[in-house]
């Protein structure tokens, strides 16, 4: 039995995948015949639909899931998180202490929080593929590509009325047509402290056993009523059984899984030793400065841990491309490929693809640098938005799209950047209008660092930071730069954006004038990496293509942060010779707790304490599960087979990282709070009986 | 006076010294003029010697002074931090706890610890110059003047049975034979809870004002019995008033202030962002380790507290080097003696020296990455001993000492490397056969840490590289190697050093093969290494006479590790438009304390809360001073012109970290516990009253 194990780590992509329960499958293309072969159930086209229907796409990126008849949502503590911080203050901390809205009239506004359901996917690959003439260069097909793209959602857009996406799957072997259903009035209407939701903080993240209660329930209006939508999950108050077969419906970001051997060497040797430098900095620095003050510590707060959450996220993964017996797996998954296609006579031609990819990479190399500082900063509007890698600073991010916007609007709609297209119009709105509290100090702590960084990357003597540092050292040009700027009033910003062009020259403000300066060395960075990347895409398509052919369908594409269906079993796994069972009990957060003295981050709030006899302390708390889930599917729902709610996806434990590009259950486990402990939770800890009652369809 | 200020931090080296307490001057050249002239204070030979053999140099890197007829020696925790550490166990925390021997016989032994005092100093520039003839090759000429060196030392030690070192001062303009009496029967008597020496932790190191005990009392014995000096330091109960003229007699550990203007370049282009990327690796690291559980917390204190002080210590040095009026006052410093050896027909071929520097430094860039990582590991035993940038285990610290010493010691004493000459042979061995325990998993995380990083910074194709790592990952090959190798036990260490290299060859031990493996490419890049610097010495040393040439004998030479006075005024300072009074008291640590809500790091220990109601709440705790301090200077003793003991520095401001390059007084500041408080935490907090009474001298 250990040996088929190692083998299935070693090999895993030799064997077929019945052995395992890979795969984060399409739902209009579910992994029906696995699922009958090995586990003899057959999900239906309504049991699908109505999964599909239930799940919910948070933009600030995570998943969710509908609970009930009147539009309650359940995410994790850590999706709703930005929300939280951003409707906290210093009279109210809404992540520290939670929330609980006894009534409707209760409920608070979140600022910038949109939802999407899908609700309907539609084949748009011959049209696109149609609109890119063969022999065109790869700016033309780009450009050709962004066109078609661009019409497409805009027709879609203006026919039905929901915000529609093209989504690119199997890089570029297949291109749908994604509708979604938007809310943007969402309320906040239960969150636990944070301490609960994220129990053992950074320490525990990522690790395994649990005790965190990481949910967070908002509930979605529409026309100011509690929205009312056609599918949402039925709750289980019981959970699920250690050996259950579960489901995962969610939104995993971004998986790497079909990348050339060349391209995860280059992100093994560059690209995540630099994240690990930026992340490790921001996590000293952020850390440093919340020592200093609670309030420091309160504003700070998300941002450091996104920081830390993704300083230990690749460090896993780095961790794991630096295993040779891991590395050996990706070459010969490779080397399969490689020999099928040197097979048929069709597709021996497309070998030379793995070349060009090497190729586009190496020219991408020389404008790295200058790309990753000043460029690498697409839109909070962009699903795969993270914190900038240069000018660290909200009020820069401001800046950028403020002067971005007023060249780019102007533009015919698909020559655009894609976050100015008019399909992203509603979301960039909703960021650049956000009324989220922006404090000097901390956005001059996060750019003194990133001006520390830009001036030692590129060195002093470098005309451009000369031109950007403004002959001051890094703190002072922060200083300058934050305390000048009136990007902080939102009245401004709005006039700016109407304004356009003109109004942005005619600010004389620091922070845009600094933006304006680093624009055309960003857009030119820009310009050679989307070249390429449009290169790697075409030669990404003629592999998968060739995948296809030789491999089969039975196949899932790699993770895009749209909605796909994973499944699992509830199982333990070893570790360091021991045996990891698969379910805690609420038990074991309090033993937890008085092995670390009661500490932080192992302090057990006060409620918790106090309501410890009313519980029944053997109610499950976390369980882990084989599903085949990546960052992205936090806040997924699991469902059993009767389609009921089990547990929320979380996390994952830190043998889970190396998901990212190769799939493995040898021990990677998604780790998930359950269903059982929320309802135990919301009756006994924060008496919330009506809330409890709603979701359990007892009102 | 505003004026003036600003125009002392910019043109400091322009004025002449009077106006600014500049300076970390020799005892046998002692700032007697500027004294006399701005405070009209003149030392006499007599105050001077005094003060000289009451000062303590701490081999584990600090400062100290005799403060009793019976060998009392008082230093900082954070200095005596390191032997606490040694001699805790889980029974045990003197780190934690702190500790009091209410007599003799409960003073605790040290396990490695060797006090130095400075009993002569004698000039031996000529000998040495007279050793190196002219025209020879910078390596014949290193060659030499290691020979000369060792023969000097090793006479000196035979004749007078004192440690003798030979010591560069001016850049090797001058050598002086320091020989000191060394002290290494060294008992632990009292240290305060780590909390209340280091209150406020991290996010108070480096600021001001503080509140903090940074104290650790040891006793020096000699034959089993209290040491008898000459020389202590009489007590003054009330500490030094604002506005009084102080002296601080310590061991600054080394300055960069005659540093060409290149090599400040390059320091802050490569070497600070090399250590700002280490530090905040390992910070991040130790941190996220430690806070797994307590036990790991104590075993990685003492590195982790070095760690977040070295990334705060760098990263002001950093934020100093790019402000530009800082880097204006370092170019001007060098013009001006240019301009003055331009002017001059003798030092006029001296400018060459300049270029020679620069083109030293760009052949070493050559082999800095594998020095770096392979070879920057001189011994514990060298006072400039630092955490190793590769290789991070005290294991393999323990392999590299053992494989080199096989190889060494068998040469002639001038040959070897300094570490391993007869002068430092009972230091090596005391570091060698330490008792110091050695904790598995810790050195498992340090070392994964580290081979992880040289992975990623040499690559994996590296054949360097995948030998170090024998085809494993970093993770399991720190496993490996630290399961594997039995140098956690002192005696087979021991029978090591003793078989000399047959024995370590035969030992077949993974830790030792892994040293002598890199051995040969380490010493390749470390030849090189010490041939440019050799190169550098003698450009440094031409600048340095042109230097006593053109500008007189009235200055300092950079910092070394070795003993120096210093002066200043007790002054506060303004900051952010705010002035910040130089003496803080300890009332000011309750109101901290409850500020702070008594969370970590500002929690008071139970001892303190206890006793407020007794202590004098008015009682100085710290105070500044302008005093030209820098590392190496933690527990010197700060003493009025009665040379009675005032206080005992602990700190520099964020201000002060500049002082490395340049002097300035604007804001830098030295931040010392008040004696005052000492006295009275003694008697009121810690019950200690005999101890008061015997440094108090009323016993």
């Amino acid at each position: 039995m250990r040996l088929l194990r190692v083998l299935s780590l070693t090999f895993a992509v030799c064997l077929t995948t019945a052995f395992a329960d890979e795969g984060m499958w399409l739902f209009n293309s579910p992994p029906t015949a696995q699922l009958k072969q090995k586990y003899n159930f057959e999900p239906t086209p309504q049991w699908l639909e109505h999964l599909q229907k239930a799940s919910v796409r948070f933009n600030s990126g995570g998943s969710g899931s509908f609970i009930s008849a009147n539009g309650l949502v359940i995410t994790n503590h850590h999706v709703g998180l930005d929300t939280l911080q951003k409707i906290s203050n210093e009279q109210h901390n809404y992540v520290r202490d939670g929330f609980y809205a006894k009534s409707q009239k209760d409920e608070v506004k979140s600022t910038d929080l949109e939802l999407n359901v899908l609700m309907s996917i539609e084949d748009v690959t011959d049209r696109i593929k149609a609109a890119v003439q063969s022999g065109t260069s790869p700016e033309e097909a780009n450009k050709a590509r962004r066109n078609v793209i661009a019409q497409i959602e805009k027709e879609s857009r203006e026919k039905t009325g929901l915000r529609s996406d093209v989504v690119t799957l199997y890089q570029g072997g297949v291109y749908n047509l994604y509708r979604y259903k938007r809310y943007d009035d969402v309320r906040l209407v239960f969150a636990p402290e944070q301490q609960t939701a994220f129990y053992g903080g950074d320490p525990d993240n990522f690790e395994y056993p649990r005790y965190d209660l990481d949910i967070c329930i908002f509930r979605a209006y529409e026309n100011g009523q509690p929205a009312k939508p056609e599918h949402y999950l039925k709750w289980n108050t019981k959970g699920p059984a250690d050996g259950e077969l579960t489901f995962v419906s969610g939104h995993p970001g971004k998986t790497d899984r079909q990348l050339a051997v060349s391209e995860l060497a280059r992100l093994r040797d560059d690209e995540m030793p630099y994240l690990m430098n930026m992340y490790n900095r921001r996590e000293v620095v952020l850390g440093a400065w919340s020592a200093r003050s609670f309030e420091n510590a309160r504003r700070a707060r998300e941002d450091l841990f996104g920081v830390q959450n993704n300083r230990k996220r690749y460090g896993g993964y780095l961790g794991a491309l630096l295993d040779p017996e891991i590395w050996r797996s990706i070459e010969q998954r490779e080397q399969k490929l490689r020999d099928a296609m040197n097979s048929s006579t069709e597709w021996k031609p497309a070998l030379a693809a793995y070349d060009r990819i090497r190729q586009a990479d190496e020219a991408t190399a020389k404008v790295l640098p200058v790309y990753n500082y000043y460029e690498q900063f697409r839109g909070r509007a962009d699903a795969s938005y993270r914190a900038p890698r240069g000018f660290y600073s909200r009020l820069f991010e401001y800046a950028r799209r403020l002067v971005r916007a007023g060249d780019e609007r102007p533009k015919p709609n698909g020559e655009r950047f894609p976050e100015f297209r008019d399909s992203y119009r509603e979301s960039l709105e909703l960021e650049l209008f956000s009324s989220e509290p922006i404090y000097d100090d901390y956005e001059i702590v996060k750019l003194t660092d990133s001006l520390t960084d830009l001036v030692t990357r590129f060195g002093t003597a470098d005309p451009l930071v000369q031109k950007a540092m403004a002959g001051k050292s890094p703190v002072d040009r922060a200083t300058e730069l934050v305390s000048g700027t009136k990007l902080k009033d939102l009245a401004f910003r709005k006039q700016l954006y109407e304004g356009g062009a003109a109004a942005v020259s005619a600010a004389k403000d620091p922070m845009l004038e600094l933006a304006r300066l680093v624009d055309g060395p960003a857009r030119e960075a820009r310009s050679v990496f989307d070249a390429q990347d449009e290169t790697k895409q075409q030669a990404y398509g003629e592999i998968a293509r060739a995948r296809f052919a030789l491999e089969g369908t039975s196949s899932y594409p790699d993770a895009t942060f749209t909605l796909r269906l994973s499944y699992g079993v509830v199982r333990g796994y070893e570790e360091n010779g021991q045996q990891i069972p698969p379910l805690t009990n609420l038990a074991g957060l309090y033993q937890r707790g008085a092995q670390h003295n009661y500490q932080p981050p192992f302090d057990i709030p006060k409620r918790w304490l106090d309501r410890k006899t009313k519980l029944n302390l053997n109610t499950p708390f976390d369980f882990v599960s084989d599903a085949d889930i990546i960052g992205g599917n936090s806040g997924s729902p699991v469902v059993n087979k009767a389609n009921e709610f089990v547990g929320i996806i979380f996390d994952g434990n830190i043998q889970s990282l190396v998901l990212d590009c190769i799939f493995t259950d040898k021990q990677a486990r998604a780790v998930s709070v359950d269903s059982a402990a929320i309802s135990e939770a919301l009756r006994k800890v924060y008496d919330a009986g009506a809330l409890a009652d709603e979701i359990e369809g007892r009102k």
